[in-house]
């Protein structure tokens, strides 16, 4: 079972066998590509006109996507055409991110994440398992998301307007917290586990519930951690 | 990497490299199974009883599923035997579909999505990522379902006893809501996102929060969508 | 399409076309390996320094897991590095099982549900799909877990200091429910669906709500489930 990498592709990495790397696709110095993994694959709206498909018609159709140096992009990930991956960036196993996203250096994307469309990833993002990222969704420097996170973004669906969730610098989302339409989670703010996040999150503070309410400061929630992480 | 077709099946769309297609299934002209897919995939009590196993003896077990024409059958699915397809039908990538489970014309499932097993789905239905649809689930036409929904099916787990949920034309239901086993979504009623809902939903109610209650008509959420969508 | 086995793995069961067994794996007799599947993938650490990657790389760095006989590991499953699973263990499509978790005899675990390192499972443990347990997470036996339910494991992320969920004997937990970190579900426990469990639950206790608070006894809960099974 051999790789398929486009004859348009840069590929400074390596590609497992059964991967395929479509159209202009670049693979910087020293990432590794799993196995079962598309990396360029087309949107939609190519797929849906095509008369006959191959790898080869894929790989025609297919703008490519670009990846930094030294990223991993684990086994059964799906990187769609027009995606950009800066360096060292990591995903976990079966992860899918849609056209027109952007992910910096030095994040990471768990198991099973998916970046559903022109979602913008700032760098150092910690993004955990089952989450789920709409089009339009973007996301500051050094966020943290918990496992099983759902943002949306149509506040009245199907409405024929979206309206992205923004995640500010620094902020954390707890496990499992429902993200409504059009919110902004402030910098530094943090939102509980389990939150359903109805408005805007001030910066630096601390969200719980459903629906959400302001609990205490990040200050507050810093020091809280601190007596936990020694014990008392 | 060549594709598995049975020698029972009858093919008129396209198969990619990887993928399998096997008992008598049937694949409509110009639909598209992509790579590392499974079509015809033998039920559980089949797979227990084996003896040996390779794609042969898969193929030989299997009753095969039927795929309508102008589908698209995205990377990584998995559509279990004595499955149906109507025409146009899309899954995005990693959807399950098991055995007994009926779809729509003009229907999409989104990615990671599952329908799991004797699940009936009407037409025109948009089911985005990330649902899980248990055993029993009936949905009726144009229906909408937000990412990350969990609908079940024993109100007592583990009880001797399933009971399906029923979600009528034209509803929609919200991002991360929860379904109890056997309660009834009216027509164009609406579920808000996060709501855990725990009785039936009259038609044209909308329903928010944990135990979710009625807050609105659907004539007034349309009201609201309006506004909206015209930025007001 | 051929499958890879490492030299040094110990193949008993049956390995499907596509799929890799690294390392000292032993796969017990009568044990299937579906398509598209990884068992004894390494561990994190191994793969960030590694220079080169190919299949016969990975082989070298992997220490292999253990998988017991009769086992059935569905396609798209990946399986660390040093797991271990019983006998007759099943998974479901698409299950990642990382490093240092063990999963007892007679357990199953559902479809894109991830046990995310050092998780510990019983014996007859059901699993349903979509389930996140991560890194610490311990589960008794004959326990049943529903569909999307996501346990945590830090208090206040992100913190220097994990501590694990213990779900403990025949304990039952709802669709959706959201455990935080370091809770114990006693013996014969019940987490309600959707329910967001911020305290320890007494054994013989059934929880329900956010914050879930005690709703009945187990005793009462399989009174109304006899009631219901039989139609009253």
């Amino acid at each position: 079972m051999m790789s398929f990498i486009s004859r348009k592709a840069r590929v400074l990495g390596k590609v497992l066998q059964g991967s395929a790397v479509l159209g202009e696709s670049i693979i910087g110095e020293g990432s590794i590509i799993d196995r079962f993994v598309y990396v360029g694959y087309p949107r939609r709206n190519k797929l849906t006109t095509m008369k006959s498909m191959d790898l080869n018609d894929l790989d025609e159709l297919s703008s490519g996507a670009r990846i930094g140096s030294r990223c991993i992009i684990r086994s059964h990930t799906i990187i769609y055409e027009d995606v950009e991956l800066g360096d060292r960036v990591e995903t976990g196993h079966g992860v899918l991110i849609r056209e027109g996203s952007r992910v910096g250096s030095d994040s990471r994307i768990g198991s099973f994440s998916q970046l559903d469309g022109c979602v913008e990833v700032g760098s150092g993002v910690s993004i955990q398992s089952n989450v789920y990222l709409p089009h339009l969704t973007k996301i500051g420097d050094r966020v943290f998301i918990g496992p099983g996170v759902i943002v949306t973004n149509d506040p009245y669906p199907v409405s024929g307007k979206l309206t992205g969730v923004r995640i500010c610098d620094e902020a954390v989302v707890g496990a499992g917290a429902i993200l409504k339409a059009g919110v902004e989670i402030g910098s530094r703010a943090v939102v509980g586990a389990g939150a359903v996040v109805t408005r805007d999150v001030p910066e630096d503070s601390v969200v719980v519930g459903s629906p959400a309410r302001v609990r205490m400061t990040r200050s507050e929630y810093e020091e809280k951690k601190k007596r936990y992480e020694i014990g008392r």
